[in-house]
């Protein structure tokens, strides 16, 4: 480096002074609470409590789910880490960067910038274990092993799995969730970087969710996706379905299990298909969400409805009838999925002339909260990865399933309790 | 198909009313310039005019690139795409679906329906032709070689440039712009799946941009991008930067030439640098994005100006140096970039223990607007791939040059003016 590609600190600090006055009205301490929380850009979300936020947070436009692995054998390393991200998850929320930006020191650079001037925009973070931090090749690396819930099993292999083993599992999960896609990637991002050393990005992934105001938003197939979800205003059912029982974990107390799928969905092929056969597939109608044989998108879906011919009018392998409580002794999750667009993948064709043929990377961030999914997602999913119509338009790539322990109180940190000697 | 798959036809009219007639409120004929343009999901760009939409558009938040490839040998087939594609653009940008969407016919799906409720959200869609259109393998396919513009020529390969060849080039471009990211991709999705017989996907590519109102929105490095831009409302830099210069093709008066680089950025390496270092990258300011040595944003950027030493406060090898109009004989272009976030890549490190290291597969589209590439993207690019000290930091994977015919005429179609005998 030549001198006049580092300029004199004298001349920093007084760009520093006029930077750190307009900073302290738009970017450092802006005050986001002030605006009206009409105003997705500027609402924000409390990052303390019983629970974490994001599970039954109404659901943000973005997402970034970034899973990281522990690279250290340290425990203190571990628990230094999860109060650092504490600490920035709730600057981060408040629409703060994620570490304090003086406005005079060049010699560092605490937060990458590129949300200054932006709201919190309804951010919120929300952290899950893996099975890895646990224990990791039979090793306890962290002397928490015998904590392990029962219920973070390790997911079985599904019938029809694909799954990349690089973008699969990982020990440390950061789903950011916000109404502004920069706004949820950067907060990942800072998070991430805050590890280096003590835990290394595994696989990270960006999603998105359209949905008019009011209306339940439809996936990339064009349906509505999330119809059925049991009601986060149902205190009893968020306690009965989502909420861990903390039996055999007390520390989970308060937590949920979260379990993630990237689901690769053929759109060029879906898109081929007749609306009449897609609502076979779904078990639904495409225009309005109603049940087949329904009206309307939240009339009850009646699984023993006939036809003219003594036929069932929602279909045997269809969607809704494999994945409808009724089908799976009354096991319900709360599913909180975004679609997802990374572009094109291409690949040459196996026979002349050899061309090139290109296909969406596109389709369904799947998550689901559950309060176990030895009862949730596993039975369930079991059932579709055989049966359902809909497997021949997607395939699972990507897969994990964490711990999320209970909200931090101001002061503690994000997993204390499983971290309480 | 069993019958009860297909359900009698009686049965889709019945339903089809019902939904026809909350269809005709919401979806299918919703007035959605009756709304406030305030509202961004509710915004309507016209489509029609003497130059495309989206070039000179204010910038929307989101945006989808699809890049095709003619697989017919026929002229007409070409020609009948381009109306098709001009009728459906039309439609979409006035919030409908691609085709009419009659509710009482199962059998067939012409629009995949996943913008059903959503507004037009500011939606433009800008067709670009490449140079394959007119020649490909040196054969003329559609007898229109002799019409292809010398200023679209072929990129030259730049230093450093490391393209992968299936996501660089193409036939034809649809630029989708919109408010809201599933009615971008929605408008790409169904214009590509028209082509089905005539012209296939060759990549495609989602992009946002996150910026306050009324300020400059920062890139992923965290610096405000656009900053020097010619003023879109400046008419007479917009015939000269902008609008192409028809002397040696007539067709495309009132056009411009458009040039899309995929430029990956390694976020994890950048995070680590020094502010101070980041800010003689760029030659600005990291918050306020003043240049060097200035206070403002907006303030000129003043390439003679020297530190104490007499070294140039603006690095020679800074961006903003290099890619400055005073060094590069007066030339501008309208850049309209946006960020990309893919996701993560992975590869496994060369020597033991192998470990597998994730990077961000994220970074800039970047998308310039000209009168003549030949002395604005061509040889400013030339520079900065040479000297660029952003280089060490960004690597170009994916280009594409095409020609943007002017806009079209309500019952003409684009590029009416290339294929008139």
């Amino acid at each position: 480096m030549t001198h006049d590609q580092y300029p004199p600190r004298r001349r920093f600090l007084k760009a520093g002074v006029a930077a750190g006055a307009a900073m302290g009205a738009s970017a450092v301490a802006r005050p986001a609470l002030a605006r009206t929380a009409a105003d997705p850009q500027h609402a924000v979300e409390p990052f303390f409590g019983d629970h974490q936020a994001g599970i039954v947070t109404p659901q943000q436009a973005h997402t970034y789910v970034a899973v990281l692995d522990l690279v250290t054998g340290k425990r203190d390393d571990v628990i230094a880490l999860l109060r650092e991200w504490t600490d920035a998850a709730a600057r981060m929320t408040r629409g703060e960067t994620a570490k304090p930006l003086p406005a005079d020191d060049k010699l560092s650079a605490p937060d990458s910038g590129d949300v200054l001037g932006l709201g919190a925009a309804g951010l919120t973070i929300t952290f899950g274990f893996g099975p890895g931090l646990f224990t990791r090749d039979g090793h306890d690396r962290y002397g928490i092993a015998d904590r392990r819930p029962s219920a973070l099993v390790d997911l079985p292999r599904f019938n029809g799995d694909q799954l990349i083993a690089q973008k699969a599992g990982g020990d440390l999960m950061i789903q950011a969730c916000a109404n502004d896609p920069q706004v949820a990637f950067h907060a990942a991002r800072q998070l991430a970087r805050m590890g280096y050393g003590a835990a290394q990005m595994r696989w990270g992934q960006a999603g998105f969710l359209s949905g008019a105001r009011g209306e339940t938003p439809r996936n990339l197939m064009g349906f509505k996706d999330g119809t059925n979800n049991p009601p986060t205003a149902d205190a009893a059912k968020m306690r009965e379905f989502v909420w861990a029982a903390a039996a055999d974990a007390p520390w989970m107390q308060g937590g949920t299990y979260t379990v993630v799928r990237r689901i690769r969905i053929t759109l060029e092929h879906w898109d081929n298909m007749e609306r009449g056969f897609q609502e076979q597939v779904f078990g639904r109608e495409k225009y309005s969400g109603a049940p087949l044989g329904k009206k309307k998108e939240f009339d009850p879906v009646d699984l023993d409805s006939l036809d003219h011919d003594g036929n069932p009018l929602i279909p045997e392998n269809s969607h809704v009838r494999l994945s409808n409580q009724a089908s799976n002794k009354g096991a319900q999750m709360l599913r909180r999925s975004y679609s997802y667009n990374d572009g094109t993948n291409f690949y040459v064709e196996r026979w002349p002339p050899w061309r090139q043929e290109t296909e969406y990377d596109a389709g369904l961030i799947f998550i689901a909260h559950q309060s176990d999914p030895r009862s949730a997602f596993i039975p369930i999913n079991e059932k579709l990865a055989k049966f359902d119509l809909m497997n021949q338009f997607t395939t699972h790539v990507g897969s994990g399933i964490f711990a999320c322990p209970p909200g931090a109180r101001q002061g503690s940190f994000i997993g204390a309790g499983l971290f309480r000697t």
